[in-house]
């Protein structure tokens, strides 16, 4: 488990080469649900999403012969724009196994950031295997790993320390990276902050986990939130999440699109829809603000499908 | 004409009760269009747009009788929530005359800052003239009018004032109620900065007017830009836009698109199609910039129609 000299080692490797993305605030938002609501905008992250602070520390923390043999990973899509910057900044060769069905613009994103694609059909798993044995590549979780973890837990240690007063943190869930990080970070400094998760009803693998008492595996994961739906609670999230999260709601598509519109319209922040996850619980009234402090929603990225927006005269 | 006096004046009054929007950089823009651009981010401005200047400037300058009595516009929209908030904000009752077909939301955002709303059906001119003459108020039009001109030149004031160094402003052009105002200040104090404006082909009314020699009027103005489908160049603003602005350029619905999703994911501001309009004219080629020091573009408005943002599964 991470301690806090681990993380705060973590952010001082990550200074510098990554944005101290700022905390903002919308008179309107606050208006809305009644609260003191202040807005971390990891959306403006280098690659558009949280996901490089912890992928960054992972390259980071190689050894020189890992680093010079490379990385490899397994996406969707979403970690493997991410992962393929990281690994040019950190100056490590970088494959990324994905899909053929994957959305193209992904596909470049990743190319572009100078990582080598490798297009499979079938069994993603099976392939990324051969490959990585193959060529003697470090294979990199996106999300289970405890390097991972340490690194998206520095967004934890900038949210007290701009807001040393903050009662609640919010944050979405997906398969337990960004909110095991960050709930360690938050809870080592200040075990009186609340920290709650935000999961869509169609991708609750961590509310099912919680139940469980273990990792849970859902057959099917869909969301429009994308970005939260992994089938899978990492081995390594989980202890961390039954430690150190107070709460883990669950949300509806309907609210994810309306809290989507909402944060977008409201704040003019270009937020995919994971990001607007804590907006979908306030909005279904699942989450209630009577915490003492203001409570800090983790706008987690924006890269929304701009090819969704439909624009007629 | 205003002088630069007079617009130091409005910057005055209207500081604090506006905002002052930052300019901001994006290393992805800049690598896309080979050049060093900086952004007005005005889509963060009160309302979400550059209007409340204006509009607030002129409620400012009324004179105390006028202010009793209240004020009128007419508005398809766009202007209406601007009017009312300015309206509010300076303590003078408005009413906003808008037609029976005007989208909901925006007569809601109207109605909400405490403006009385006078849905008509048929001609919208008639019905705002008989209107205001029966209650005594002072009309105020949203862009043709010298205070709202010398307020939207606040705006250029806070660009050289950012960056002393600029060597290009590009502003997009609807009535040329932006454009008249910041190309007054501009020049007014640095005569060698270049301002361009961006208007789309579909509303191209300030281009017409330039080629005649005098304010032209369009039959209709339609645009997925809709904050920029005016389809009168204001006779206020015209000798100002022939005085002080170098070129107009026009821009295709495609290319305005394409820039809409291009800004939206490069740097996740949820900007309106009519903010997007001088990126568009940078992916059509039509504007060099070539010229020294950096080039600001005026994201002047966020009010996205968001029930337009399809997401599905």
């Amino acid at each position: 488990m991470p301690t806090l000299d681990d993380i705060r080692e973590a952010a001082q490797e990550l200074e510098g080469r990554i944005h101290r993305t700022p905390l903002l605030t919308s008179s309107a938002l606050n208006e809305r649900f009644g609260a003191e609501l202040v807005l971390k905008a990891e959306l403006f992250q280098k690659t558009g999403s949280f996901k490089v602070r912890g992928l960054l520390t992972k390259l980071l923390r190689l050894t020189a012969a890992e680093r010079e043999r490379g990385v490899i990973t397994v996406s969707a899509g979403n970690a493997a724009g991410a992962l393929a910057w990281a690994a040019r900044n950190a100056g490590v060769p970088a494959t990324v196994v994905m899909a053929t069905t994957a959305v193209p613009a992904k596909i470049d994103a990743a190319r572009e950031y100078g990582a080598t694609i490798e297009l499979v059909e079938g069994d993603l798993m099976a392939q990324y295997e051969r490959i990585k044995d193959e060529r003697g590549l470090t294979g990199v979780h996106p999300f289970d790993d405890e390097d991972v973890i340490t690194g998206h837990a520095s967004l934890g240690l900038e949210l007290l320390a701009d807001r040393p007063d903050l009662g609640t943190v919010l944050v979405p869930v997906g398969g337990g990276g960004l909110i095991s990080g960050v709930a360690t970070a938050v809870k080592l400094l200040k075990p009186q902050v609340r920290v709650i998760g935000i999961e869509p009803e169609g991708a609750d693998v961590v509310s099912r986990s919680l139940a469980a008492g273990r990792p849970q595996k859902l057959p099917t994961a869909r969301s429009i939130a994308d970005g939260l739906a992994a089938p899978v609670c990492g081995t390594r999230n989980f202890p961390l999440i039954q430690q150190y999260v107070d709460q883990v709601v669950r949300v509806s598509e309907q609210a994810l699109l309306e809290a989507t519109r909402l944060v977008m319209s409201r704040t003019k922040l270009a937020v995919e829809p994971a990001a607007a996850a804590p907006f979908a619980a306030l909005i279904e009234g699942s989450i209630q603000l009577d915490h003492a402090g203001p409570a800090a929603a983790v706008l987690s990225g924006g890269n929304l499908d701009v090819s969704k927006l439909m624009l007629q005269v």
